[in-house]
């Protein structure tokens, strides 16, 4: 049995939310520069920032519509695209708030917003601190993101309603990247190690946000049934995990050149991860004082960086994260085929989804 | 010829506004404390920073509507107050990030929310930067105002229809604060000193904020025919500029006591105002260099400050910015009173509104 090609194709979605959040931006950025050309730095940030990406909230949501829409439904296809593209800028938002709040320099291998705001007031020989003009610029194109969300969202096409029914969980996702992101700064200045609390940090900053919250989205702008939002939730929470175990694993071991940050940032940052907390508890006691002592350095050197990685390696720690992570997929994938009869093709790409965002390497 | 008595009066909004927006971020609270007692310091900080405030965008804005309201729509009173009441959510976030980017200590005679969050990692012995888990805290913070400016506007009751008609000036309004903040700190950094360019920012940040876009909202709301938004746009814009002339007025003569503000905190912060940018075109050469010296320098004391007001004074900048703030005042007296037959109560409460807007004290 084969099923009729399907309209619906990841490169096509990719390709749609691509044009719609361009096209939306590119249209704030004109209403920006008729307030003032002053403001053209702040639209051209944006724009280099959404030009790449992995567009997985979007491709989550999309599918997790496509997956229980009728025919009927499915013929608001680009609208619902539109939609589902608006959190695209709920993410850039995200990015632009965090690279402040970890004075990074490198995002998607360019210089981070803050940055390049910074940049352009010593360029122009403008008084004052750049670094402080920098991250006000950046915070205030973050807040015009966090804006523009949900005005993309309402613009889209969808019929009022729909959009208001599946609101809850657009609203639910802002809620839980903030409070999730304020859970991670604080396991980082308490030096958290115990694994529920370091969970929950996950849950909320990654998981609910990247998987369930988009997935929640999708099956509510379909009006799935309880059942299929059940099974979403818990889909969504294995593969959220499991993303954001991977992106541990990345920031520790990640190749600069595919990730687009510095080796080892996490290091440097301090990040406290499950990584690290298994690594401290299953280490020597030479180790642990290692481990305490470099992480959080900002000057790391290479050759530390190195010893760390050695020591993530000799406890464990890399190959039981690494087994979290295949089992979180394989949970992921025995929900996806307990939910028959989901579209064939929706069921195909929730599957190459999880492997994705669990296999990826940036 | 007596009107009926108005069952809404500047008292029972600005009531029913405090009401709605205590109830619905005492909601908030209740999520964020659901996910970890560890945010609910944040939930505190923003309980504290809306206690109080002149609740001017919500009363622009519930007047707008109620001026052209029919008896039918004033049914719907307290739905509207409640959408209008959101507003402060807004301006909550705006507070809290201008007061980051500003590195300000105090708001409404508070610590502002940095400061609380920074104080909290000091108290708990945090590991790292407690200014900049200060920081983190309150960009956090802002942002989840700032998404629950419009999950309060459309869960406040108000039918679907009626709420997106109006939601383009909500929109509006949240991209010209955030400009206008921007082109604000880049004429600092630049030492703008061209009246035209220091009116955009008054606009942007100012006008349309906080009196245009709110009266456009409410008009919006009630489906006012064009020339009401037309009168409401000439009338905001020039309560609006009044509106910041006094503020710039309040932060160099302000009372601390009053202000909740330290005296001259914009001569410190280096605020280019048209108040300032008056008195460099008038001022002696030997004034102007004292300005340009003292200007900006973040420990001026009591004496330092005294000279800048004195040289204020005398080159005729403040009696120049209290003969504008009257003309316009007047202007936007004249708009209301041409725009007959306007609701009798509705007309009253803006023409005190335009007073009170312009005459305050803090």
């Amino acid at each position: 049995m084969t099923s009729p090609p399907c309209p619906l194709t990841t490169t096509v979605l990719r390709e749609q939310v691509q044009v719609h959040v361009q096209q939306f931006v590119a249209e704030q950025a004109m209403q920006l520069h008729q307030i003032s050309p002053l403001l053209d730095p702040l639209a051209q940030a944006i724009h280099t920032l959404i030009a790449t990406g992995k567009r997985l909230r979007p491709a989550f949501a999309v599918w997790g519509w496509w997956a229980v829409a009728s025919p009927t439904q499915r013929e608001q296809r680009e609208q619902v695209i539109a939609a589902c593209a608006s959190l695209e800028l709920l993410q850039a938002c995200a990015l632009i708030h965090d690279d402040v709040m970890d004075a990074s320099d490198l995002r998607r291998g360019q210089p981070t917003v803050h940055r390049q705001v910074e940049q352009l007031h010593r360029r122009q020989g403008w008084q004052g601190d750049a670094a402080n003009f920098g991250r006000a610029g950046a915070i205030l194109l973050g807040d015009l993101a966090l804006g523009w969300t949900d005005q993309m969202y309402f613009s889209s096409g969808v019929e009022p309603q729909t959009l208001l029914r599946a609101k809850p969980a657009l609203d639910a996702m802002r809620l839980q990247v903030s409070a999730g992101q304020y859970l991670d700064v604080v396991a980082q200045a308490s030096g958290e190690t115990d694994q529920a609390a370091l969970e929950r940090v996950l849950d909320y900053k990654s998981a609910r946000y990247t998987v369930q919250g988009p997935l929640q989205l999708g099956g509510l702008l379909a009006d799935a049934p309880q059942p299929v939002l059940a099974a979403y939730a818990t889909y969504g929470q294995a593969v959220g995990r499991a993303f954001q175990l991977r992106d541990d694993l990345l920031g520790v071991f990640g190749d600069p050149i595919i990730t687009g940050k510095p080796a080892g940032d996490d290091l440097r940052e301090g990040k406290r991860t499950l990584l690290i907390a298994y690594a401290l508890t299953h280490a020597t006691p030479t180790h642990q004082k290692e481990v305490h002592h470099a992480l959080g350095q900002p000057d790391l050197d290479a050759g530390q960086v190195e010893l760390l990685r050695e020591i993530l390696i000799q406890t464990g720690a890399v190959r039981h994260v690494e087994h979290l992570i295949a089992t979180l997929r394989q949970q992921a994938l025995t929900t996806l085929a307990q939910l028959a009869p989901l579209d064939p093709h929706a069921h195909q790409a929730l599957e190459e989804l999880a492997l994705a965002a669990t296999q990826r390497e940036h």
